[in-house]
């Protein structure tokens, strides 16, 4: 039996006022020990262009001077003390962490070469103080998690949710078996990224490595399925992609397999 | 024996890098329970500057409206944050909270007559979940609380940090004695606001009646006075006034007494 349901939930859900209320409260339905696992990459990044700062990608990925480490702290907080406000209303009795809560998890800094992606923290399970976690959630308190880490030396570090969720899903199954969703606004993995009736429902490390050689899985995909196959490669018991409104019942999603 | 040492900061002292750390080494120092109040409105006047947002106040109290509170809560959960990593480092085994988080400061909207203050949470001790707290403290836990609260509808509510520590402490006696600190920039309440020399060491609820009377007591103590006065008077054991350098021994501070 599945007793710890870890959900990381997209941007593009939680950014959206209707979203953010459809999502909760599925997520309030969900029976038993929860987490969930949020961004705000977007938002961090409205608030910075409006304060007249650029906000730097390489790759893709969000370069975390200082100045940007302020910006996603305030804005990751923030969204995360909104979410648990709504989680009470709908009598969840939510907790928001960050990693450097309860020592949840500490990160090593990321080396400045090849590339100096600033304040931002890479983690594996062993960062992970299962500790804290197991006491809320005997306590039937659910927690909420922003992808902020911190280094043991006073600074916070970014740190990608997707990571964030997978790395907790590895950790905290040494309590109990884990079930570990992607939730997103496509319904998951398409064969055909324009096409929501091209749903791949059962995904394997074969089958990625053919579909990277066939190259047809969307480049959004990528951070997203590769943590996901860590999850599930490391022993998660059920790893699934899937939209809000199957992320209670799972009768429509992609199922990532070993 | 007191047990639990509530500690509210002034925002002149957390908004100071410098102060911040010498605050936060004293504040480490301290044995057994903790809990450490914060406010952070000078940054959230700041930002909204910066924003071209106009901060409203009303008789030196900040209005609230929906966007203000966007901006409120994103700041005070990121001051949050940034103490909970500092703390870490001094081997503090810190919680970040507000009062949505564990349900643990639940509030009543400020009702919209005669002043309407917009999102702002006014709280009693019966607001305050004991069993949250001491659930975390028991776990040698050591809270840090952002002013903020929340109505039980899925709003946040701004409410003032002199207040949350006041109520706190009357709501946490119950579990152990409460030693309340108000620490901030000066030795405590000064009879001349110009001469830290002038320090009143004790200071009962006749003398405040009498010191309105001679009103030599500066405005921006008033806040604090009032709150300390509503713990003393509720029975928690020790309320002091005092500064960064003697909070730790109280060799010099103002004694609120009954």
């Amino acid at each position: 039996m599945i007793m710890i349901k870890i959900i990381k939930v997209g941007g593009a859900i939680i950014e959206d006022e209707k979203n953010l209320e459809n999502l909760l409260s599925n997520f309030a339905t969900i029976e038993g020990s929860k987490i969930l696992v949020h961004g705000g990459g977007r938002t961090s990044s409205t608030l910075m262009k409006k304060l007249g700062m650029e906000p730097k990608m390489i790759n893709g990925r969000r370069v975390t001077d200082q100045e940007t480490l302020e910006i996603v702290s305030m804005v990751y907080a923030g969204i995360n003390k909104k979410i648990v406000a709504k989680l009470q209303a709908a009598k969840i009795n939510a907790l928001g962490i960050c990693g450097a809560d309860g020592n949840a998890m500490k990160a090593k800094k990321r080396p400045p070469n090849p590339i100096d992606f600033g304040f931002v923290g890479d983690i594996t399970k062993k960062d992970v103080d299962t500790q804290f976690i197991e006491n809320q959630l005997k306590n039937k308190i659910t927690l909420v998690f922003a992808p902020l880490t911190h280094d043991g030396k006073g600074n916070l570090l970014n740190t990608n949710a997707d990571t964030v969720a997978s790395t907790l899903a590895q950790a905290v199954q040494t309590i109990e078996d884990v079930q570990l969703l992607y939730v997103f606004e496509k319904p998951g993995l398409l064969r055909n990224a324009d096409d929501d009736n091209s749903l791949i429902t059962s995904f394997s490390n074969q089958d990625y490595r053919l579909a990277l050689k066939q190259d047809f899985i969307h480049a959004g995909m990528h951070p997203k399925l590769k943590n996901a196959f860590d999850a599930v490669n490391d022993g998660v018991k059920e790893v699934c992609l899937c939209n809000i409104q199957n992320m209670t019942h799972l009768k429509q999603c992609t199922k990532i397999t070993p």
